[in-house]
């Protein structure tokens, strides 16, 4: 079955419309009329090749909503008509320690939803930026919003989980005072979901322009980092600090904001390392620099079931498929509030350049 | 009262013997006869100014043991003849959340047993390379070793609470795998004491000649860090590392043998920044990187109580007082099995170069 896609042929080269092919549904396989498909920076890297591996051509997007449109004789967990969603991966194995542990997204033999290999044509997997996928039903999630909120649904799929599986797995929560870092795709999330699980937030952000768009996402407090005094007023006062800005930077500044016993959980992964940490920082008050990524499947269907339970969304600009190249400048620019997503009908009015 | 000490006038001189005085005994001081005093690493380092702010002289010694010899009128908890022991600290605040929590070691007002601020002549601490020291009774540990054990007993009061804490904070104990990294001081007593908690221990050392003697000490496994297979062969497969070393080194090639949600525990804060750790090693497996210093005075206690039940100390080479110079340069190059310890006896048979 060949359907409409957009992708990139070469890691120097634009997105453009494609054609791929999906396989037919197996016993387990739940096929999937894509709604909406959010747009993350891991595409842009990815599809790029400014991370290793990068195999062409490359379909980006995990961050997928819609209704399914097939199942396989076996699936019992969703049926055609559904709204659902997929995130960050596809497959894994299934029965390691992590994924028995619901936890597969630490499994070491993830297949993520894009760029990972399988056996389907054309050896690896293709993403969301296409009108149809076809996912083994265990990672298949259940959307339980509105309908009229779906396109708004699609990003919880990726940065809706990256920082709700971290604030839930350090247990924050009422009378926790909670640091976010950077105000884009993770971290407009970050504030969101630490505010509805009760926390008190502070955001902190570069820019003085964002200070009122950081109170409007729901943050108690805003922090500009540049400012000394404004940071110097947090020293030793938050219990966990989720930081999402990839982009290398000081972390000692955010480490020092800490408690005794605080942990500040990195959820971006620069292209070259953040300035080294310094050690006394960590040891002076047994404090704790992790890391996390996405979020299991079970914890991603509690993450929507939260969101849906308290009204939370992502704030979108939707863009048709043939935006996605300017759409990815103006990321890069910070010129987004705060995640584009792409509206799946503008893929089938593309010609495809080949097919 | 002046009594025989051993310290340096200046960063760029030896060690030598000297007078000091200490207070009479408060209220609630505890006035304690030095038998022995363990040699740290951070005695050199705050000796030789390589840390900010050394005052002098500068009496360094923070593993004190010894015996009572006058408490003041409001002391309940030790009486004169008492074995007791002081160590990293002599005072805090005791009334901020840390000292509350009996976590006096991450007191923002913590007076450490030398080099920090006093109303006591000279303005500074003075540390236990002396015959006598004058201690607030909440900061005196019960030594419940057998008298002979003592000068072993010493080590404890920094490189045992150093490493017991961590060990206990991080909840090690059976079926855990816990790799110890450098096997110095402080490297030696984590192995016993992780061991001890019924952990599976792995020793990393840098050098194959110390594979026998860590075997000695109790750990089960014993890898040389500079072979690339042996590393490999734990990748994925420790709990919790505690990390001893305090040159910069490679902390990359220790987080990635940490399991998911494992934890690298850094005790020892080197003089140059680590190379950055890669975020990735992090990010992928939800791995945290923490610090911790010492431990609280309860929990030194429990150690103290946890050693002389499993017949714990540390293994030590006794040194006279005048020997201090030269055991500074071999503990330089590792050349110590596993701790100097001075016999306070021999403070006396120098005489004074200044009064
Ligand atoms: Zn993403
Ligand atoms: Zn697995
Ligand atoms: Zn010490
Ligand atoms: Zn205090």
């Amino acid at each position: 079955m060949s359907i409409h896609a957009y992708g990139a042929i070469a890691a120097d080269q634009s997105l453009e419309p494609m054609r791929i092919t999906r396989r037919e549904p197996g016993a387990h396989d739940v096929q999937i009329d894509i709604a909406f498909c959010g747009v993350c920076h891991s595409d842009i890297h990815t599809v790029r090749a400014e991370w290793a591996g990068t195999q062409y051509p490359c379909v980006p997007g995990h961050e997928i909503v819609g209704r399914v449109s097939a199942v396989g004789a076996q699936v019992t967990h969703h049926k055609v008509g559904d709204l659902v969603g997929v995130g960050c991966m596809v497959d894994s194995c299934q029965h390691c320690a992590e994924c028995n542990d619901g936890l597969e997204n630490y499994c070491d033999h993830l297949v993520a939803t894009y760029n990972s290999p399988t056996t389907d044509a054309p050896g690896h997997t293709l993403g969301g930026y296409s009108q149809q996928v076809v996912v083994h039903e265990r990672y298949v999630l259940r959307v339980r919003h509105p309908e009229t909120q779906l396109a708004a649904v699609a990003p919880l799929l990726c940065a809706g989980i990256t920082t709700y599986s971290p604030l839930r797995h350090w247990k924050v929560g009422p009378g926790h005072k909670v640091g976010v870092v950077g105000i884009g795709g993770l971290g407009h999330m970050g504030i969101k979901l630490a505010r509805a699980m009760g926390a008190h937030v502070v955001a902190f952000t570069t820019s003085e322009s964002k200070r009122d768009a950081a109170k409007a996402l729901g943050a108690h407090e805003v922090v500009v980092s540049r400012n000394a005094d404004e940071m110097a007023a947090h020293t030793k006062r938050l219990d966990f600090i989720l930081n999402t800005v990839a982009a290398p930077h000081d972390l000692d500044a955010f480490l020092v904001l800490l408690k005794r016993d605080g942990t500040m959980t990195l959820v971006g992964a620069p292209a070259s390392p953040h300035p080294s940490p310094q050690v006394f920082n960590l040891i002076l008050k047994r404090r704790s620099l992790a890391g996390s990524v996405i979020g299991g499947i079970p914890e991603t269907q509690e993450m929507l079931d939260f969101c849906a339970e308290h009204g939370i969304v992502s704030d979108i600009e939707m863009i048709r498929a043939d935006q996605i190249n300017e759409a990815y400048e103006r990321m890069l620019k910070g010129d987004v509030k705060y995640r584009f997503v792409i509206d799946s009908a503008s893929l089938g009015n593309n010609q495809p350049a080949r097919a």
